[in-house]
């Protein structure tokens, strides 16, 4: 029996990562999201509205498991052009199109695996996504340990309301708590920020999962671009917990958090 | 013996309330804050640098109680022009600068009540500050109702943290949690959002004082802008607690609520 893998591909750069990784995958697009197609992979273009000839061309091309990675943008749905399968679908979807993006993701798990796909987490396919306990970059101060902590506190509050990926913290004061907004338009609100709220604190930003957070269908990650952006915010340093957050391009990472004098700091154990 | 009441003047409409309703009141304006004198009372302006003048001309003038109104900006201190009451408080002022806005305010009171006056809330020496139970405008819709009970829940979560005196709530995903920046940055933030995220609902705010906030120093206040704002953000209402957070320009609010097709709930038992 086959245990081929399909690569559901959303924007950005792990869909590449994974497919580098397995170089038998046949790899999916979807129509309206713009993905490169990778060299010497299998392509398959899918669209929303004819999952049921997705579900046949994976059958066909001996699709065992399916990881869904990269970014991907709530679809506009047109039922005239749905296929059987989709139309048959369409109700499961509209009872969770109100319910936030998590409900939706645990339908399309739920859906894929329904269909006979065994649906896995891009780390399980892909060596190296995460990082293990370490400091890059400079020594966090007391200061800087301080406000992670207190950081860690408030998503830690907040788990039983099944919110927050983020927080910021400065000088003990809280500066941003993530929302459905997402990591850039937070640390973009806390760079508007005076900067005499940090107390002479530089500022820490910490990003972890959300306990109970569905891992093969939305695992936290953060890039060059959110190096840049904890940067251009004043902030002092990143915090993550180990095996928890995908680092893409972690070269380009680690040199720009040396080049911007910051840390990351990859937490073995977290209160 | 005296009970006079003594106004420290901050910006805003809130002072000249409280003036309207305390005749015989000392009005005292701060130097670098922008505050207009009302008319017929007896003023003293004093600087954060010369505290002892100030105590001392508030004796002189038989004040026993003092009122705090008004926003006031962190001010700079220059340790050169401080008189000698000052200074001696220069090292416990020193200790809480690094702590927050609360530890600050707590200590302003502390220092005023070691000097013998009584410090007294707005809402102790003017009527009609806030509200009572009512709702203003239109009639809040079901989801409405479930989006302002998400985001209490949410403040009520976050209590043990002494964190955050809002939230934004729109078709159950919260939007939004006030941090140090306060409501207007909170509101622009919003406004910043996608329309998509709130699912197709309007969206509720919701204010209130932190549980255990000390409510002589700092009482939420909201007024005209903020129902400006709550419309620019797209948000169909407001929500506060009964009796817990001034609303300034009541006539002013009122019109622009109705207005903007908003509603003012007003709840008098809150979860």
């Amino acid at each position: 029996m086959t245990d081929r893998l399909a690569i559901i591909a959303g924007t950005g750069d792990l869909p590449h990562r994974i497919a580098a990784s397995n170089p038998g995958a046949l790899f999916v697009t979807i129509k309206g999201v713009e993905v490169a197609a990778p060299d010497g992979h299998e392509l398959v273009e899918a669209s929303y509205e004819k999952l049921g000839a997705l579900f046949k061309s994976m059958r066909g091309a001996g699709v065992a498991r399916v990881v869904f990675a990269g970014k991907v943008d709530r679809p506009k749905l047109n039922p005239l052009r749905m296929d059987r399968v989709t139309l048959g679908l369409f109700p499961r979807v509209k009872a969770v199109l109100g319910k936030g993006d998590d409900a939706l993701l645990r339908l399309v798990a739920e859906v894929f695996e329904e269909q006979g796909f065994q649906v896995v987490a891009a780390t399980d396919v892909a060596q190296g996504l995460s990082l293990d306990a370490t400091v890059i970059g400079r020594t966090p101060s007391d200061q800087d340990r301080r406000d992670a902590d207190r950081a860690w506190s408030i998503l830690n509050t907040l788990v039983p309301e099944d919110l927050a990926q983020g927080a910021v913290v400065a000088g003990g004061q809280c500066l941003g708590i993530e929302t459905i907004q997402g990591t850039d338009a937070l640390l973009r609100f806390v760079s508007e920020s005076p900067e005499h709220l940090k107390l002479g604190a530089r500022g820490v930003f910490v990003k972890r999962s959300k306990p109970g957070q569905d891992q093969r269908m939305d695992i936290p990650t953060i890039g060059p671009a959110t190096v840049e952006a904890v940067a251009k915010a004043g902030l002092g340093g990143i915090v993550i917990p180990a095996g928890d957050v995908i680092v893409m391009e972690q070269d380009e990472v680690v040199r720009l958090i040396e080049e911007h004098d910051l840390f990351l700091d990859v937490r073995g154990a977290t209160p």
